[in-house]
């Protein structure tokens, strides 16, 4: 099995597995535990890459004398997949379609996640974190709001056929 | 002039200016203040594009029924502008700087960027923000500690030439 899905618990890897299943690629996954204390990767996990983050992927198949590729950052690894399958799921044949891929390939991290994450961090800081939580909303329901119209004309987030896009978009959905 | 850059005041279109300078393409500024109460961006930016954010660009060379083209989200935009540039600045030709090129226009806004964020909403947080904050710092401290050995071993993010991937790190470098 070329490709090692490094899954840390309560992580990101989902969407990674999710692509992984859609393109038929096959692979394995190599399971790591949170310092109960810390809530921290294990040293482990920082041994296949040095922020110790998930999701992470290593492929035997690309190796060189360092060892088997090692790839970081779930667009990248998205986009890094993608190609090994040959564009299977990645950018539209047509031009308004492949924009739109970009832009979500982007905007979900870019975008989408970082007021859902300050509102999860907030929720964890007693007291005026409640305030804090109730001035993030409006901002977090814009984005609702404009996803809800993108998806009113279209089926999926590219066009009209399901891409990596979509599985780039879920994790940030689910949240 | 075919491009026209939306540029909200303290926001991150800074990015955007600077690859377009690097890649001597022709483009306007057109400026926009947020509200002086509630600090958001003025309806005039949401008629460029629904969410209302900057950077957000116009492309009237690329022009549909709709009017000219929108494309929004910073590591999209670039992505537009560096193909428009035929690939200047771009994805370098060698394999292992494109790889790296991928990961760090992702890393920049997936990984990079949320610590930072976070860090700054808790500054504004009274009482247990600042406890908080502390919580935070270790993991930027990995985050700068990764990335200081990284560049320890080429001269620019994705290898020996400059590209759109270290204008893209700029900003949380900066922040």
């Amino acid at each position: 099995m070329s490709i090692v899905v490094h899954h840390l618990e309560n992580s990101r890897s989902q969407r990674i597995l999710w692509l992984l299943e859609e393109l038929e690629m096959p692979y394995e996954v190599a399971r790591y535990e949170r310092n109960k204390q810390t809530m921290l990767a294990p040293p482990e996990l920082r041994r296949v890459h040095p922020l110790g983050k998930s999701p992470v992927i290593t492929d035997s198949s690309s190796a060189s004398q360092a060892g088997p590729r090692v790839v970081a950052e779930t667009g990248a690894i998205i986009e890094y997949l993608v190609e090994k399958a040959d564009g299977k799921l990645g950018a539209p044949a047509h031009r308004e379609d492949t924009l739109r891929y970009r832009h979500f390939m982007h905007y979900a991290e870019g975008s989408l996640m970082p007021p859902l994450l300050v509102k999860l961090v907030l929720t964890r800081v007693p007291l005026f974190g409640k305030a804090a939580q109730k001035r993030i909303q409006p901002m977090i329901d814009t984005h609702l709001d404009w996803i809800e119209t993108e998806l009113a004309t279209r089926p999926w987030f590219a066009g009209d056929s399901f891409t990596a896009a979509d599985i780039m978009m879920s994790f940030p959905l689910e949240a």
